[in-house]
């Protein structure tokens, strides 16, 4: 897919094509916000704007796009001469990645002529839900990670090869210290990280064997899966491999009851005079087990977290939107029961007391008040004006949000609401 | 991306480059399969072989690859060399797409030189588990419709693009009439569908004059959103505009409490004359919703189906592996607890009472049952076989086997599981 144009709702196009047809140009704000957290979800990470820009700078129609079009016949050659030239040319206002979002915040808002602000609503949506979701459900295991290490090793159960790619790079930025997906890491830069899988160690006569075989050719990443028929059998193959000298990095586990078996392995190799030797975990990881296991003191230095966080699957979804707010100068409304939105281009607000969040305000762009300001411009007449952070900055950003995130907030278990004024 | 060599996890590649360095390169078998169906679904519509079938095409590592890999400074040049010309060269064994199937049946099997058939597994899992996972929960919501039209209208909160794009494909194949997603009809040739936005009325100073203008370039499209201030009211211009000689096609309603407003805009539109017009509901429906408002005989003509389908929301993963089961003709077997596997390339039998599905048969591949065989050899030697079916064929398979499919199993609320011997 060279260009994007097609992805895109029908009646993005339909709606386009009527605006032109009526001379409706005018200049059109909408708003994406996530109205209600979920259940799970005491505070959302701003991501995927980089992946927005991009995505927007190819939102174009090339000869295949136009052609389809053509063929559907409810466009007329106007309007298909319209997208050929299709270029944003409008304003995007965010709230930058890495910054701590609430309820009704804007994240993304676009200003531009209503053909054009309309026919972006279901590129921006579909790319910020998603990354934005990931990133807000990898932070729930750094959170109770306490330093210990997480990786991703998702990519396999994520929605397509692109949401594995994309969700490694929020998984990063959310405190995650590597990921397995390799095209992630050529993308991103990410830290890659894999040892072996079961199928590894049976395709060897014997285990033994096999985990000589890795520690021949990875010294340096000698990690050693021991659960594929007897996890602490295969931790004495590992103790007798390091008696010999063989290089012993870490064991993996994947499967059994956690807690003891890590007490267990722990206590053989101490006992072993193996004190540096890692225990990493697998296998159904997610924040509720990390924080259940550290509690019960499981001697894990590090979580592979895979199927859960990269569905999000206490929350696969959000209640988002890209609503119009603003036309014309004039404030957009809509009264649909249980869809209230906000008018006009805002900015957010946020106030802090002793270095904590404290609230955020919603106000009319334009509005001068005391608190720090979340929304910036960063695209400016279809050109980007702010160069975009680089991955390792938008995550020292995050860390930076969490150090003035309020305890209560971090609770990934317990339901509290920050509170966000809309004036 | 050209290539997909990277869209894998590091150790299939640290595996691979192990395997060749230790001599390791006999034929294996993975086996693909579900251990376990999540709670809600009885059964699950085989999708992705076409999908997987191009990625497998396109699983070839070029220069930026190679140079990626090179760059992590565990890779030699002769595996880097192997790479290079990495093509792959073994068998897929496949339920083909639209069947039926149940746990633990081999959806895709690989049998390959053990390098090659690890390299595949991230690519398999992923391409399969999410085609499968969006079909399997699209069909619960055709199960329910009893013929009324279903249209995704989820792209929006997808995944990202390209699940978007994918789960148009699946919910096509499952039963569903059309997409939004227009990219998804191009690439497919799925019927697009879409009209309005509440953004569009909100545009024009008169919700009636936005209606005016929609018909005027849509007639044979007619189809008019009344719920962006106040349903009945906007119902109420759509009758007017009707009885000017304007064309109605239809109505949508995106919120509010859909039975009784159904029957409202139905009595309404009927005393009206206007007993042909369509009525079309959206906003959070699932097959669940689809179920209710049916028996309380809410008269709507057609569902647009969005975010909960779209992100499979109460199952958005499945417990599926994929497993060596056989190397160099011996059976492989893991013993890790919970994830018990069944070796050996396998066949399945399916059995049938009264024209009704009655149980399956797993068994060794190469035993003769009397049962109608799934699996079929869909790729040897690394070339295509067997000419895939289009989309429309893969349609009418999932209808002919949900005529074969016994009533019980095809509750939406009631758990049953299926008979899967395995022998």
């Amino acid at each position: 897919m060279e260009y994007l144009g097609l992805c895109t709702d029908l009646y993005e196009l339909t709606m386009a094509q009527s605006y032109l047809y009526e001379g409706k140009t005018g200049n059109a704000v909408f708003s994406l916000f996530v109205r209600k957290l979920p259940e799970n979800r005491n505070f959302l990470i701003s991501a995927g704007l980089e992946t927005l820009v991009k995505r927007i700078e190819n939102f174009k129609f090339g000869d295949k796009e136009i052609k389809y079009m053509r063929s559907l016949g409810i466009f007329k050659d106007d309007f298909l001469d319209y997208l050929k030239e299709f270029e944003f040319k409008g304003n995007i206002y965010a709230i930058p990645e890495g910054r701590i979002v609430f309820q009704n915040e804007p994240i993304i808002q676009v200003e531009a002529s209503i053909p054009q602000a309309q026919l972006l609503e279901t590129l921006v949506i579909n790319t910020i839900q998603f990354e934005t979701m990931i990133a807000s459900k990898a932070v729930r295991s750094y959170l109770v990670a306490k330093g210990k290490k997480l990786v991703d090793f998702g990519f396999r159960r994520a929605h397509g090869l692109e949401a594995g790619i994309y969700a490694a790079r929020a998984s990063y930025i959310a405190g995650f210290d590597g990921s397995s997906n390799v095209e992630a890491g050529r993308r991103f830069g990410i830290p890659v990280v894999g040892t072996m899988a079961h199928s590894y160690v049976m395709i060897f006569e014997e285990e033994e064997e096999a985990f000589r075989a890795f520690a021949r050719l990875y010294p340096q990443n000698a990690i050693f899966l021991i659960d594929t028929y007897d996890t602490l059998e295969g931790l004495r193959k590992v103790i007798k491999l390091a008696k010999e000298g063989v290089p012993v990095i870490g064991v993996r586990i994947d499967s059994g009851d956690v807690v003891s078996l890590t007490k267990e392995v722990r206590q053989m190799l101490n006992e072993n005079g193996l004190d540096d030797v890692k225990i990493i975990v697998s296998g159904g990881v997610d924040e509720y087990k990390i924080k259940s296991w550290l509690e019960a003191n499981a001697p894990i230095d590090g979580f592979g977290v895979g199927t859960k966080f990269i569905t999000s699957a206490d929350a696969p979804y959000f209640d988002i939107a890209y609503k119009l707010v603003e036309y014309e100068g004039k404030p957009k409304y809509k009264l649909s029961p249980g869809k209230k939105t906000f008018p006009y281009k805002r900015q957010v607000y946020r106030y802090y007391e002793s270095g904590k969040m404290s609230y955020d305000e919603s106000v009319k762009w334009g509005t001068e008040r005391k608190g720090e300001k979340l929304v910036e411009k960063v695209i400016e007449g279809g050109r980007l004006i702010k160069e975009l952070p680089d991955l390792k900055h938008i995550r020292e950003t995050v860390m930076e949000e969490l150090s003035k995130l309020p305890d209560k907030l971090k609770s990934i278990d317990e339901r509290c609401e920050y509170e966000v004024k809309i004036l």
